[in-house]
């Protein structure tokens, strides 16, 4: 055994995937660095840890402080903790994710000079980020995929009524993949759990598809026990 | 923002949670700690990462160190951050869990004197645990619960051939409550994951019950994608 205290000490830090969809794109939340190491690179919001807040606070105040964002609920997935993975020591990070409904544009405005700006990135074709980043992203990415087929998270990214098209583009967006509209309206209509609404879209200048809504009890019954007894 | 470096050191620490089925229950492991604060206090094995190993090889370092076990697989589930967890100062814990097989006896015998003893211990009727481990084992706990129901992981704690009876036994071990029999029984055989063997239990006294096994590649598909496109 090791050892004791000094030579263990390390600094923490939080790193946030905050994934929005938009329009029928999924995008991420980065910022442009404004400091060393990697000044001007893309990075995932993130920052060190203070010794006298939590992680999840530190979580919030990081996200809040970099982007402008409040009172999104994150979760914690999974901490990072490769010796080098940071340039300038030891630093191991535990990274949170959430998910958003993205109206058009939400005001992103740093609070603090360490990023000069923050912004919605399509999650096709981003550059490499600083740090191990990209890993940290692919990592939450693969989350969200295996996530969106057994628990309800699809539907916090959508408008509270949508069309079977949009949930289907969601879908697409989120694996990555073009999928069978005659089998995923087949699928989807199967599982009980959307609702037909008495009303079609408004406003667009094709034929207006009809709405759905979902029924949030019996999706949340679908996913609770997949295996129930 | 605040201020740069030195005032972010922390200590980082891995807690392991790891789980063991033997003959119808379900345990857990611990040591029995040699140092203050909290010695003489049961724990979970966990100590400090050190600055040149990973989260993840340290984690395999202190579960051998402190219990003797070699080669276990475990998943990183959750980062415990709050300020004041640790008496002597700010330790943030990356908590590993992994569930066993038990046949009987292993040999746990730690290789340094911080931990007094390691051994299985029921999770029915716990101690409460040093530290913040009371909330760490019911997180592991609360996430293998949901785990056993959408996710091949029964069959990891069960031998290769099984009765049904010792299959419920497994799931009302984990779930912590009677399972009606009947029922149980046909939603298990409808999933199609089983298959039924020609053989039956050797060496018991009472009639003797079919053994299955499972059929690893239905079982996969079956959870591979709730919503299969």
């Amino acid at each position: 055994m090791k050892a004791l205290l000094p030579s263990f000490e390390s600094i923490f830090s939080i790193d946030c995937v905050i994934f929005g969809f938009d329009r029928g794109e999924l995008k991420i939340l980065l910022i442009e660095r404004n400091e060393e190491p990697f000044k001007d690179w893309l990075a995932l919001p993130g920052y060190l840890v203070a010794q006298d807040e939590s992680i999840d606070d530190a979580a919030s105040r990081i996200l809040h402080e970099l982007t402008g964002l409040k009172d999104i609920f994150m979760e914690q997935f999974h901490a990072f903790g490769d010796v080098n993975r940071h340039p300038q020591g030891r630093v191991i990070t535990v990274a949170y994710f959430a998910m958003l409904r993205l109206n058009g544009a939400k005001e992103l405005k740093p609070l603090t000079s360490f990023a000069k700006k923050a912004f919605w990135h399509p999650v096709n074709n981003l550059p490499a980020l600083a740090f191990d980043h990209s890993e940290i992203f692919e990592k939450a990415l693969q989350k969200i995929k295996r996530k969106i087929t057994y628990q309800p998270i699809a539907f916090e990214l959508l408008p509270e009524k949508f069309t079977l098209t949009q949930l289907q583009t969601l879908y697409e967006a989120v694996l990555n993949r073009k999928l069978d509209k005659r089998n995923f309206r087949k699928k989807m209509l199967n599982y009980g759990i959307l609702k037909e609404l008495d009303e079609k879209q408004k406003g667009v200048s094709y034929r207006a598809a009809k709405l759905y809504k979902f029924d949030k009890r019996k999706y949340a019954k679908l996913f609770k026990n997949e295996l129930s007894f």
